[in-house]
C-alpha cells in the first residue's frame, strides 16, 4: 500500500504506521533465533511445550490455562471458534481482525462502543464481547477494576485483548491476566511481537479457562509456532534489560510526542496510553501521508475505522530523533497549508 | 516420547521416524533465513505474496488458485472448514490430522480403505474424500490417471495429500496438481518441508478452486507464515542441484533400504515410493525401539495407525551409512531374538 506507492528510502521507513517498539528486537532473541536455525531440519516442539511453560511461570498460572498461537492473530481466530452460532459484541473503532475472526467462526457480530463498561444487554451465556486494553487505536485505558466488574455482570465471556497492555504506565499492575484462574468467563489475549519487536516471527498467547485451552489444542494445528519463533521468544522474554530499557523509553517519548502533537495547530490529541497516538488533524490523513510519503515517512490513515474520520490517524511512538523530525515535518505541512 | 525416553545421543538421534530429507536444508534456503533476521521488526509479507506468486509459475496456475499457509498442516485445516458440516473421507490407516482436521471442522468422518479408488457412496456434493498420495505410511501409490477418474465418478471434492509427491520417482508427472483449473472438485495439498528438510519453518500449500482460496483466505489469520518461513521457502525453490540431488539420493537409497529389509529373516516390505518404507516385522515395534532407542536410533511405532498392528513400523529413507547401521541394528535385535 504507502510501501509500494513511494520508493523505499535507503535506510528504510521511518513508519510511524506500525506499532512496533523501535528499539529493535532483543539481541538475545535474534541470537537464539540465529542459533535454532541451526534446528529446521526438525518438527518445532509441537504445542511450544517450553514457551508455554515459561509464560505460565511468568504470570503465575497453569500451564493448562496457556493458548500459545502464531501470533495474537491465530489465537483470536481459534477462540472465536468458540463463538460459532453465538453473538461477538467488537468495540468500534477497532481492529479488523475482530470482525473477520468472528465473521470466519459464523458468529453474528454486535458492534459496540469501544469505551463501553456495562455489558450489552444482548448479551447471554455461549456469546463473547471483546474489550481492548488499551484500546488501539484510541488509547482508551480500562482499571482492572472496571474489567472485573463487567465480566462480573455478564454472562458471555469477556476477551481482554491486553497486545499494548506492557507498553502502559501500570504495566503488568494494569492487567486482569492474574484474575482468569478466578473467574469462567475471562480470557486475555498477548501479543509478544510489539513490546519485543518480533512481528515478523509471530509469537501470541492467551490466558484462558482449562476448557478452552484443552478444546482448541485438540483441534488445531500442533505446530503453528515454528522453531525459531519459539527460540526468540523464550530468549526476549528472559531479557529484564531490554524490557527496562522499553518501559523508560516508551514514558518519556509517549509525553514528548502527545505534548508536540498537541502544540500543532488545529491538532486534536487523544490522551494516549501505551506507544502510539491517536490524534484529529485539520487535514485529512491520506493528504498528509501524500506529502510524508515521498519523505520516507509512512503514518497509519484511520479513515478505514469505523467511528473515525478520515482526519484521524493514529502514529506509533518513536526514538527521540524520528518523534522530532514527525512534528517537523507536520508543522511544515501545516504552515504550507497555512494562507 | 521416544526422544526423552533416551537420553538424546551427542550427535543427535539418528532418526528414520520422521520423513525428512537427511541432505539437511538447501545451503541457499538457511542463508535467505538468516538474512531474513535483519527484518523481524516489521510484520511478514500478509498472505506470503511473493512465495505465492512463485508457486504459482512453479505449477502454472493463476494466484488465486493458490493457498499459502504455515505449514501443510495449516492448509489442510483451513480446507477442511469448507467441509463444516459435512462427510469427509479419510483413508485408513492414514495420518492422524485427517481426523483432527475433520473434527475440528465438525465434519462427521467416514474412514475408508487406503487405496480405494471407487468414490464411496455415501459421499454427495459438500462432502470430501482424501487420498494421501503416495499414501504415508503404506507407500500405496496412484496413478494420475486413477485419481482423475475417482474425481469424475464423485460429486464430492477430492483432496489429493501430495505431501511426498516430490519423492517419488516420477516426481511432478504423477502430481494431478496441473488438473487443478480444470476440475471444480479437485484439491491438491503440497509440503515444502520433506523434501527441502525444513519442518522447524512450517511452509505448505494447496493448489485449490479460486472460490475455495477467496473465501479461505477472507477470513484467516493472513500473516501465519512469518517472514523466516517465507524467505527460505523462496530460496529452496530456486535450487535445481539441491532437487537434483535429492532425487537421485532417494531414487538409490530406497531402493537399497527396500532389499536389505527384505532380506531380513520374517520382514514383510510393503513396496515404498517415496523416502520412507513400512514393514511389518516379527517382533512388535515397541520392542525394536526399546533395543535401538540406546543406541541412538528412533523408528516410527504403526500401532496407532487404524487397520496396522504392534508389528508394523515405518523407517524413513535416509543416507548410505545410516541406512547401513540401521540394518545391521536390526539383524543383531533378530539374531539376539533366534532360539
Amino acid at each position: 500500500m504507502a510501501r509500494a506507492r513511494w520508493g523505499e528510502p535507503p535506510g528504510g521507513f521511518c513508519d510511524f504506521s506500525a506499532n512496533i517498539n523501535p528499539l529493535g528486537p532483543p539481541a538475545g532473541a535474534v541470537a537464539a533465533a540465529q542459533a535454532a536455525l541451526a534446528g529446521i531440519a526438525h518438527y518445532p516442539e509441537p504445542f511450544a511445550r517450553r514457551l508455554r511453560a515459561a509464560l505460565a511461570r511468568r504470570h503465575q498460572v497453569d500451564e493448562s490455562m496457556v493458548l500459545v498461537g502464531n501470533g495474537a492473530a491465530e489465537v483470536l481466530y481459534l477462540l472465536l471458534r468458540l463463538a460459532s452460532g453465538f453473538r461477538v459484541a467488537l468495540p468500534e473503532p477497532g481492529f479488523a481482525e475482530y470482525a473477520r475472526a468472528a465473521r470466519a467462526a459464523g458468529a453474528e457480530l454486535l458492534p459496540v462502543a469501544h469505551d463501553r463498561t456495562d455489558p450489552p444487554p444482548q448479551l447471554g451465556r455461549g456469546d463473547w464481547w471483546i474489550i481492548c486494553n488499551p484500546h488501539n487505536p484510541t488509547g482508551h485505558l480500562f482499571t482492572p477494576e472496571q474489567l472485573l466488574r463487567a465480566a462480573e455482570r455478564t454472562e458471555a465471556t469477556l476477551l481482554i485483548d491486553e497486545a499494548f497492555i506492557d507498553l502502559t504506565a501500570a504495566g503488568e499492575a494494569g492487567s486482569v491476566i492474574a484474575r482468569v484462574p478466578h473467574r469462567c468467563n475471562l480470557v486475555v489475549v498477548r501479543s509478544l511481537t510489539k513490546f519485543f519487536a518480533l512481528p515478523g516471527l509471530r509469537v501470541g498467547y492467551a490466558v484462558a479457562p482449562r476448557w478452552m485451552v484443552a478444546e482448541l489444542d485438540a483441534a488445531r494445528d500442533p505446530w503453528s509456532v515454528n522453531s525459531l519463533a519459539q527460540a526468540a521468544a523464550l530468549a526476549a522474554l528472559s531479557d529484564e534489560a531490554y524490557a527496562a530499557r522499553t518501559r523508560h523509553w516508551v514514558a518519556v517519548e509517549r509525553a514528548y510526542l502527545a505534548e508536540q502533537l498537541a502544540s500543532l495547530p488545529g491538532f486534536i490529541v487523544y490522551p494516549p496510553s501505551a506507544n502510539f497516538v491517536l490524534v484529529r488533524a485539520p487535514l485529512p490523513a491520506h493528504e498528509i501521508q501524500r506529502r510524508l510519503g515521498p519523505r520516507g515517512v509512512l503514518i497509519r490513515d484511520c479513515r478505514s475505522f469505523a467511528g473515525l474520520t478520515e482526519h484521524h490517524m493514529r502514529l506509533a511512538v518513536r526514538t527521540r530523533p524520528e518523534n522530532r523530525r514527525l512534528i517537523a515535518l507536520l508543522r511544515s505541512i501545516l504552515e504550507e497549508e497555512a494562507p
